[in-house]
């Protein structure tokens, strides 16, 4: 194997240290042999967990680290952390990339991304490895937080450089003796606390849908069934009364129960970080359910510049953080305007279960504008008069009004 | 009958000409009648039809308007008018407002005030009158566009200003011999090209969803169902390959595949102009299957910043209709925007119709930018090299990165 | 005197409390006089004063309310409040009305209006009055903050329902003994800590400049002079080495210099909240020369993108303000923004003070981006390569290469 | 001279054709010479000029270009089409980037590197060459452009990729024989219509005002003067009564008279394409004295929100045309729109010049929205009443004031 294709790794040399974004796929396996027996260094793989791995497979990663060859193996638990840092503000911002995905991969890779550089930094690694390929966002995510978080440590990304195939890379790890499942899946699926993805040959041109097999989560439940969210400050707190230590394990428990009804599943069209568009599948039911209830209880305590801003703001936010950019310090700006805003986001919300589909029924808060103490849409009230809103009629289209006489003496004396 | 409460109309005098915007429900009835025989007015109904009548009713409510007193009463079908003014540019920028609602009702409204309007002008009217109540938006919208477009012309709101109940209505046109169905619908409906509002007790509270016999399509379509939808520039031309003379004519066509299915039936809160929030029912079939796939056309078809701009004007432009704006001169800036981005916007849209639900399943276009021909999602590509993309992750995040040496200079010298 | 045209007022009798803002200028004198011996009510006067007043002008018109007849007289020392609460985040979002005008008075009479509603809620008043005319803006900031913070306590306004001429007004006042200065000032000043403004002939049409004489501080100064502005997350700490108690200090301190230069003069043409244009001079040495100051530094240690969306947010908040919405909730939301990205603005900045005008000659910070350590505009460097931006000016143009050779396909197939 | 740096130029043999941007200065004649001799390649240089050279400079020009071997040599007037395609909707935008540059060279590199583009197209070039280092924007841009315009053409940066000192440079060509100035002007000017930059020592640290001597026009006038711009439809076509056959020549009148006050020199401060913040010092009288005009006139013609919305896209458009973005069909769909908002941006502008500063005096239109007609600013009208404010303030507020009961309710509660 030659090492020419990869002419910009000057700085290092055999026996340096190298940190290594594992997950156990072929692609990280591929990396772990490679930079072992090709280069020489020492190998720490590290796999940072964001809900999508039991750690019974967490264990199984782990051993397959240690029969590669690696020096160390560090497993973090990140769901937590990853909550507190991304999702929570994804929640306040209601945000749906291109009004659609709730962006489950994007931010987790970002939470990767921070933890593997945090490790090389703890290890005072000479150098971090990423199993990018060439094409995807996956890349400029890792390449850009490595950048900011360890600057001047080495990037190595050997599937991105030597671009190999899949047939390569399987020929030289059976050369190397490793034995793993090379068999390739029909659909790559990539799992986390904030919705699944799924790609497939369906998404791989402009048009087509997943059929129902390519979905992790198959459709067992048929009864309607009634869902109470309950938000303090935002955050989802409990769930059918049942209060939960931490809102990710509220998250999961809403995951549990409408996963089953197939809802939340769609396909994303988006634009990559390199400019061109791309499709993927996603299944995300705990994510839709939530951000839809939420977004109901806003529109209940919320102003109406309140909403609009928060939707700028958020459409914004989760665009950056799409692409990379959550270190960027106007993030910790948005986040402390979405935080504010959620002062009085509590409240009750019913959601309607239904196969492959729900409906939020309504909200119950303390909160809530739509009192009818302060009139009812549509009913007369006394607040104020029909004499108020013919003043404020006239007021409030006085300038268009002016307007529209000073076009008309203008035609008229044209 | 006392007129008191209506101290403020003084400029007027028995035998003025009054142009009423007349639907032949019990409040514009009222209005007729009271307009006639208490005020001695002449009388001038209108009803500008923006697809939500019949040719039947509308010669019903014709003859009904004679037996009232009325002197002369005037039909604009106005269908073709309301989409090349209102309803087009709502399709170009996916408006639903609070991310839920296609205006159904907002924009029909100002439709028919400006015809109201222009029909005063053309007969010289001295007064206007519309049978809005103080409670809701579109006593808002009718005085405004009125003060604009006929400044100086009196405005004359029965209802609004003798607040009278229903019961007091109806027991006044009894006494007047006035022969109609007085009995009151449970849900109040109101239909239109873009989409029929339901109101009913369960809309007016915070909580509640309308029952199944509340809707007016009731669900019969049970098989799912291909649709494909072409646009040209943006604009619904053809229909499961049939050709239409006009987008109208597309749009009814869709409603009438896509609404026995239950498609498009939601709950929209709300803020009202006024300042209170409400909540109101809407089935919307057609709007929601073709804002949905000319929106997922654009993904294909525009640039990231084409649709993250437009999504902004869009919003705004929605929010402003719904406020009765739509004379700004700002919204015709808004809309050479939107025309000018749907240049592109050319293509066939497959859609899925299920009972009450539907999915995108794709697009073909001549503009897609997702061609394979410049590289696919995931796989690599000769368009660039990952060495392109490992610059561009550098530079892409260069600001952070000085941004976070800075700080860690600082922290390290304090 | 006839109370007819005052319809509106029909929930108050004799003796009933009433706070009314008082300024001790021809209309609130009028006002005193006109509650007190017209209606018979107590009325409490109160004056806020937001810095345009000596302590020797407050005691003046103390005595004046007293010899009016006012049951008490209250005089509040606002500025300290008012920066705290407005002004602060003025400076932080560089707001400039229309890109001209900082706001002098309408954050002013924001201030007021808060502090009067406190006081007739703390008396428990049964009504609040004001002497705003119906014409300019200050009618709609008093009337809406008193229905927000008091609802329900009636709110008095005799100048905007008497519509009295200014002869009507002194002939009443002098028929009722009062003594004061009637004569009219041929400028109408408004002075406070943010500005005076200045209105008269020339500001009456859209054409002409205030006259030398008319502007309140003359130009006495006339040799250069540099000005040291010290920073602190945002916030005027230190001017010329002298460290304040209070931002406001080293405001009037920075207005004590740069003043009598002549700096800051300038004429406003703006939306009133009521849809008409008005234009107006003013005055504002002090906050030009910090808002520039704060701006030029906020240049070099904020990111692109904290620019960007500060300039946004903060223009919004400043219409929004000067609209009388201080007390909408999401001002409070942006205020966090902004709060929020004053972290790092922190430093030094060099003014240079000529007649007429100044110029900021750079900044010192240790939070500065622009560090030469990190690359000079226009030289190489180390921190990357020019491989590195050929590979990001790849990438960054490829949607809109993609975008073209689309185009391109399409033109040549026809 | 070794050829090794330069790895990446792989595809090309000595005979190509190669197209150069060639200013004449010392880096592109570097260029010629060294892709000439020792690469081979045949040169055809070519000059765009945007307003910045004489005709007897740029004969000077092709001389020195033929005398270096290029085998052809074209120079492109594009001043009116660099007003016609950029500087029209930077002037209908009112476009300062950071609130302070008008974007002088920018827009200039676009429009050279449009023209270049199109030459290389029309020789069937096997290759474009500039002569950009590696630090600043501009190679950015070309690379961009190129790269949009004619894919699959190379690159070559010789500047940018040998990495040269001034003093490698120019030995090379004193080796080579070439005779010019090599004489280091102490302050590098870019001159150009829409402003002339300054680089010098004071420019490269954060702090520092380029000297007198620095700027390129050097102040002669003294007495105060009149200036009166006469805009239709948002471009300037009169000045001082004079018509002009194109804008660009009122521009240049305008640059001709404001110019010797020293008017609109200043320092802007701001974000490179590449991440790192610079300084550049720049004179642009004529561009200042326009955008401040042409403002002035909106603020009387244009509406609130037309107002707002211009200024935010008309930012975004000048930060986007700043990073090189001119292509984006984003930025057409923004020119439609600014182009809609000029309708009625027709009229007189009043301008004082004065050393070093110059004041807005006022405006005269047929559009004007401040007519006394309809009310003036502080005095009462017919349009509408007190009452109608009261109603309009009453409405207006109505949501906030809700939101402070709902919120009263709540503690009152707890």
């Amino acid at each position: 194997m030659s090492n020419n294709s990869e002419a910009q790794q000057t700085g290092l040399k055999a026996g340096d240290k190298v940190v290594l974004g594992f997950s156990g796929g072929l692609d990280t396996t591929f990396c772990v042999k490679y930079l072992t027996e090709e280069k020489g260094y020492e190998v720490h793989s590290i796999i940072v967990n964001t809900g999508g791995f039991s750690e019974e497979e967490l264990k199984k990663i782990e051993e397959h680290a240690y029969n590669l060859g690696v020096k160390t193996h560090t497993t973090i638990d990140a769901v937590k952390g990853y909550y507190d840092r991304i999702i929570k503000y994804l929640i306040f911002g209601n945000v749906l990339k291109n009004n659609t995905y709730p962006l489950s991969v994007s931010a987790e890779r970002l939470s990767q991304a921070l933890h593997i550089a945090e490790h090389a930094k703890k290890l005072n690694a000479d150098a971090v490895a990423h199993g990018s390929t060439g094409a995807g966002n996956d890349q400029v995510r890792f390449d850009m937080i490595f950048h900011i978080m360890i600057p001047g440590v080495e990037i190595i990304t050997p599937i991105r450089d030597l671009k190999l195939s899949r047939e390569q890379e399987i020929d030289y790890l059976k050369s190397k003796g490793v034995e793993m499942n090379f068999a390739k899946a029909v659909y790559s699926i990539n799992k986390g606390l904030w919705g699944t993805s799924v790609g497939g040959k369906e998404t791989l041109s402009s048009k087509g849908m997943l059929p129902e097999e390519a979905w992790p989560t198959q459709v067992t439940a048929s009864e309607a069934r009634e869902l109470q969210l309950e938000f303090r400050k935002g955050e989802l707190v409990k769930v059918d009364g049942k209060e939960f230590s931490h809102p990710t394990e509220a998250i999961q428990y809403v995951q549990s129960i409408a996963g089953p009804y197939g809802i939340g599943r769609d396909i994303h069209v988006g634009d990559t970080i390199i400019g061109i568009k791309g499709r993927v599948g996603f299944e995300a039911a705990a994510p839709m359910v939530i951000l839809k209830a939420h977004h109901a209880l806003e529109k209940h305590v919320l102003t109406k510049w309140q909403l609009g801003w928060k939707d700028q703001l958020a459409q914004f936010y989760g665009n950056w953080l799409h692409e990379g950019q959550i270190l960027d310090p106007v993030m910790r700006d948005i986040e402390a305007f979405l935080e504010s805003s959620q002062k009085s986001v509590t409240g009750t919300v019913f959601v309607q279960l239904l196969p492959y589909r729900f409906q939020v029924i309504g909200i119950e808060s303390p909160f809530d504008l739509m009192s009818s103490k302060f009139g009812k849409y549509g009913e007369m009230n006394t607040g104020w008069s029909g004499e108020d809103v013919r003043g404020f009629s006239k007021i409030f289209g006085n300038q268009t009004s002016i307007y529209f006489q000073v076009q008309e003496d203008n035609t008229s004396n044209a």
